[in-house]
């Protein structure tokens, strides 16, 4: 693991998903930028200090020289966004398999940059647009494909969060680490992710406004965007931070010609299915009725809920299945179920698009191709 | 009543919304552009025949012509949208007071004649944006007004139907008989209504992107936009006609600097309050907490849920309220709280502003000031 | 109507009821035991003096003594309980059809009495355990009838209030007007009988355990109870008056060998089916897809929403329609969906013998026959 | 680990559990009473086949055998029930502590005994009644216990599911390894562990009715009763087996003088106390206004909902905080929190009452003392 030291939130959360299913065990990381805060959390977590790095041109250097059984199989880099493209990078030419937090990079063009090296390296990299990891999640997109909405129409997906409705410090509203975004960088990009995710469509073009409702902050801590579809349908997209009392509610609704269904995060075991002429449905997670991909990402029955973790560790679970091909010299299976690369340079030519937006006026534009 | 003749759904929910308090008697009415099945719908609901009329303009001078305890006290107007204006001008001619059906007219411009008839009257002119009467949007109202909100800086209004999904004929898909627009004149009104209603905001400009979805209807079945409201509140508004299994679902969430609030027409009893630091609290109708202006609007205790009839005939209580001061020579009460004809001409003008933007690319316009 | 008078609730809700449909029309009334009270209270409804009574003895003879086509076609009685009887037997001998507030009568033995009596005359007598009045408790009950939940196993019915949570004055606690059960009497039979109406089961014994949780207080404020059905079923039953911050959520869940249903009053648009093989399913009143027996007793479009004084209209309506065939010298038509002297006798024989078991220890007691 | 081979349930979920916080590390079993099938599940667990054992006699001898730092430091009993005493006691024996699954043992008798030897051997002995593990099931408690309901006057604990609906072979239904009781035993014991944790009442006395719906199923598959507290409180509880549709709804009302609280283990995140006089309260698991104890057991953010594995994980948790202490040569912390020996003999006693009360016709009666 790179980052995820002592105080930060979502290196405790990768390290539960990952060993969730006993499949996967930290043996070394580069905890933080600060040499001794490294040293520290390695401690914490019971590592063998050989192990703990003072940064992580060391750690991948130090690692990649280690006989190929006592080496480690991946690293996961949960760093703030502007260093995720440099660790990746470095760990990719040491020759690991990476899996990486959002958003992908700090940019649009090393994003592109990292899909090069991606391909070239012929490494595992998994991102961890986490939400499509819930079962419920891919029981709506096996709806999708399975033709059961009918053609799409209509997609509405919200991110409201209030974290940041107080003056804050932190590092996701400084563009010099976060990028160019805020509020669609760190929660947009989930939201178009599991739109893109559930229903296949890509944007066309898209408006977004951008408000920033905290002075004294640099970056948009609201956008709401309309969204154009290839093929026409249409689409509402918002991440807002300063929506007081909102926790995390990322939600999705879409409509097509033949049912609509309806997806919220924080009652992830369910998927409403709405009908013009029949009865809503309520699709729960660990029945028989789901279908095998959602059965597949399944640990309990039905009734004993499963949640934010557990969806996490599904793609850490495909990510090592993906690391198992790869060291025993197979290809990556086609089938793999987590966010590739390809999936990052969307999400990073996303908010190029919706920032490129915002700082036009809000104008309609074009999706950036990558 | 004007309109609402046999299979006609609205002019039925009028009735028992005027009915419901025991204060107001259906006592004369045109039912129908068609005589005979104005005499047939008359006769159905047990009235007088000689005060049955084959058409407005005959019953609007008739019933002029009655002595003055003997005539009707106020027209209900429920005709489609293109008669709305002709009708209600045709009774404030004649010395009646007026409660209307939305949108308030065929276009903006009778708007704006409609609002001067009414000022030159002086008589009730009452909308039916019926959403108003329920008891926790006027507890909402409250709470913005006392502040409890705080600044308010986003609001979400979503207005999604179904019943348009399929291809149909209805008047509100024909451009000769509903205006210029079908979703946004017919449901996004009533979602712009309440939001102003809820928060005062007024709206400085907006991009709104229209669609029609189901091939061969001329006006759009689907409305998405982006808001700028004066003083830097930014909103999300949309109205669906073609939205599979969605019924009824006007829902709004405002969002202030202290606390912010959520209200589902489908749940209308009950208001969700969220804060950041303290407990969600649910606020619901006929509970000793809730402020005096929900309490007059109730008609039953807590956990015996009223409905939208009886927030429709909140609407019809206040518009006999202000009739009752009309008839005792007073001036209507400045504490009325029914939507007016001001309403109507910021209604006009949303639908309006909404068919600009839509008409130019889906671009930033102002609103149209009236 | 007798009883009602100023502050009274439930008058209230008769009347708005009542009127709902336009069929009905309060012309009569002998509001209050208090001959002021009940001319003011006449006033305040704006009846003809000469038929606002001092008592229901006078009113009961003196419309009797109007010629056919003056009188009134029914009374409704909404006294506290221990003068239903001798009111409804007033008038059922001065010829009249009743509408009455249950519980029906004060004990079981004038219960007996009131179904003689009620026989005797062949006029029409509607209980108003208005929960059956409910479109979608109508749907649940057709569903059992034809077989889709499969037999019968188990039934809750949970009827939890808190207004009697402190110590209070009310006629509802005071044996000699309430009878001798409160909880169960007032509450506790709308529970009994909703289970009843869904499923045709019937009580072979139950065990009940009754409570007084304010001190002072003479009847049960809280009762619970375990059921034994006719054919082996099963239930849990209680009523509660002291359960702080419930409203009136009376809600059902019946549990079959294919499906299960779950019903709640504060909710009563929805009904939801629950089947282990396939998802739940969620009715929803107003759609093609209800039955007819639902679709009779709706007046509005899905999504706008229904509730508790359309569900009291229903028997109203249910109650008219007999009284009309009355009137027009046929027999009650044998498809009429009220509850009859017959529940309102097995209520009464429900409360008996939930007060025989909580007085001899909470043993299981058979059903009394009646 | 001794149990919990391929195919059994609850051996993964105790397995997940332990290993989500990094603390715990599964190295030896015996996973099946049958040798090999307890080999083959040390494989695919990845264990040292030294430490897969045949059977427990075996690995409790073995274990005690290594030195003291290369041995287990505790043992987790995920075997049916007949056996979780002659399994804890064999470990307790050789000097291990002890997790246990639930019920804690055969019968009342074995209860008893396996008290004796936790005190006597002075080593931690944690049940897994998990539903107590939850964050805002200790909030609940926090609540009883500061007061913040008054005095608990009702407690309502249901928990219905439908999986035993069809005939089937389980060991639960068995009473050779089951126990007297299936459907109390199983989860019935849950649902009164949970009351009591949340309001610390005792049960003085309990009136039982057992059904066995399933034919040729020779333990109930339905149990509900009715509860005296001491102290004057009342309860209603029931177990179910047999509620179609019903997955794993374990939910519990507490009625105070001055509030109530509800939780529904399917949507754990929150608890909802109800007030008479104020807006009812939603608490959600995560924000800054929980109680320290709630926070505690909490590993992510309000919003980011946790479930089952990590209630679970809770009571591992405090199990491994004990263990430590013993460990080091301490006392079990008086603070520990989690189900104890004293639980367990509880939830046996309670099993005894309801099969006593059950087989004689449900009657009431006293809590076995213990």
């Amino acid at each position: 693991m790179v980052g995820g030291g002592r105080d930060a939130f979502i290196g405790g959360v990768h390290r539960m998903a990952a060993r969730l299913d006993g499949k996967i065990d930290l043996v070394a990381g580069a905890f933080s930028a600060n040499a001794e805060k490294s040293r520290l959390s390695g401690e914490d977590l019971g590592l063998d200090p050989k192990r703990v790095y003072a940064n992580y041109e060391t750690m991948a250097k130090t690692e990649a020289s280690l006989p190929e059984d006592q080496r480690i199989d991946f690293v996961s880099i949960v760093t703030p966004n502007n260093t995720h493209f440099p660790v990746a990078k470095a760990f990719l030419e040491a020759g690991f398999n990476v899996v990486s937090d959002k958003p992908m990079t700090f940019d649009l063009a090393e994003a592109i940059q990292l899909r090069d090296l991606v391909k070239r390296a012929g490494k595992v990299f998994a991102l961890t647009h986490n939400y499509t990891g819930y079962p419920m999640v891919k029981e709506a997109r096996e709806m999708v494909r399975k033709g059961e909405l009918g053609k799409i129409l209509k997609v509405v997906a919200e991110y409201p969060q209030g974290w940041l409705s107080q003056p804050s410090d932190s590092w996701r509203t400084d563009p010099s680490t976060s990028g160019a975004s805020c509020a669609v960088g760190d929660i947009g990009t989930h939201a178009e992710n599991l739109g893109r995710y559930i229903t296949g469509l890509e944007i066309e073009e898209l408006c977004a406004e951008f408000t920033t409702f905290v002075s004294g902050r640099k970056l948009e801590d609201d956008a709401n965007m309309l969204i154009r579809y290839r093929g026409g349908a249409k689409g509402v997209l918002y991440a807002s931070q300063i929506s007081v009392g909102e926790e995390n509610d990322v939600n999705i609704r879409v409509y097509g010609t033949k049912a609509s269904l309806e997806w919220h995060q924080e009652h992830p075991n369910e998927l409403i299915v709405k009908y013009q002429d029949a009865p809503r449905r309520i699709f729960r997670r660990g029945n028989p009725y789901v279908s095998d991909v959602a059965k597949k990402f399944t640990r309990l029955p039905s009734g004993h809920p499963e949640a934010f973790i557990e969806a996490f560790a599904n793609i850490y679970l495909e990510a090592a299945r993906a690391v198992e091909a790869v060291k025993a010299g197979k290809p990556i299976p086609p089938d793999i179920d987590y966010p590739t690369v390809e999936d990052g340079v969307l999400g990073m030519a996303f908010i190029a698009t919706a920032v490129a937006s915002a700082n036009n006026g809000s104008t309609w534009t074009k999706f950036v191709s990558a």
